[in-house]
């Protein structure tokens, strides 16, 4: 049962966003720009951040929402997003987003675990300074993200064909606009 | 030297919101809301709270930022602010305020690690639903923040009167427009 009293039948963040809709709006804005913007990672790559950070911080709901619609984008390649969490080095993905998954994970642990030598092999690598601002802030993005839905104890489905039909939403519609259609149904 | 190419002679925070106004613009409307807002808790205690947080995270920049700002809200009381980072459970807070920022150090190890007890504790000191909810995602914002801040290894100043000034600032004007006059004086 969640910490606090929230909307019956909405998992993860989904509860907080709609018990909370002033802070809900300017989050699913950023994720909107983080993780669908124009950019020069597609936005399957940036949801394999995404899912690979949040499953660092083993949190049940945001790394099986997001690795389902990092599959979507990725011609519904499923072992994919398992090969990432499992050992992304070992991963058929480019070389400069291992890299970049590599400073995810140092930001994931902390901030000042990012080093210089981290950041020169991404740019070696191809990485912009763009991508490597978006990296380090999508991954600080989901430590907010993870503990804002285990802080408050919310309940994750079992189903993965929920995720896949959420993802294939969220792909359809964006994060805001899907949440706010939720919110106009209720 | 930060790790990418930022605007000169922002400090902490401000250099990569200058470089990345997209995302900039969500993190300040968040921020207004959830330190500025209406709110049972004064902005005062909410500062103390992002405060506390970025002190476990050993942010220089956002402790002591937000430090300044929680000391003005709080008639000067730099002295208060100081005892909450040493051991807020000897400070000259109210009990209530304590159980919240119990909640809020344990977001910041991880959301998991909230239990039953920290909420039933803080409920019964008189937290609203809401309370805790804005404990918790200030919190985790912070999380964001502090590894914004250091994973892009921005810079800090040393000087104690920058921080009293940039202060008074903000809390004249609020976060989003403090900064949207500092891009418009560019």
């Amino acid at each position: 049962m969640a910490h606090i009293g929230l909307p019956e039948g909405l998992p993860g963040i989904r509860g907080p966003m709609a018990f909370r809709p002033e802070t809900a709006k300017p989050l699913n804005e950023l994720v909107d720009v983080l993780l669908r913007g124009p950019h020069p990672l597609s936005p399957g790559e940036r949801e394999l951040i995404a899912t690979y950070v949040s499953a660092l911080n083993e949190c049940t709901y945001c790394q099986t929402i997001h690795g389902a619609i990092a599959a979507h984008r990725l011609g519904g390649n499923e072992e994919l997003v398992r090969s990432v969490k499992r050992d992304f080095k070992a991963a058929d993905i480019s070389d400069k987003l291992k890299a970049l998954l590599a400073i995810a994970g140092k930001v994931q642990s902390g901030g000042k675990n990012v080093t210089t030598e981290d950041v020169d092999r991404a740019r070696r690598l191809g990485a912009s300074d763009l991508e490597i601002h978006d990296t380090v802030l999508i991954a600080a993005f989901f430590c907010l993200c993870n503990r804002y839905v285990d802080g408050l104890a919310t309940w994750a489905p079992d189903d993965a064909e929920f995720y896949r039909q959420r993802a294939a939403l969220v792909v359809a519609n964006g994060y805001a606009a899907t949440a706010a259609a939720a919110a106009a149904a209720k």
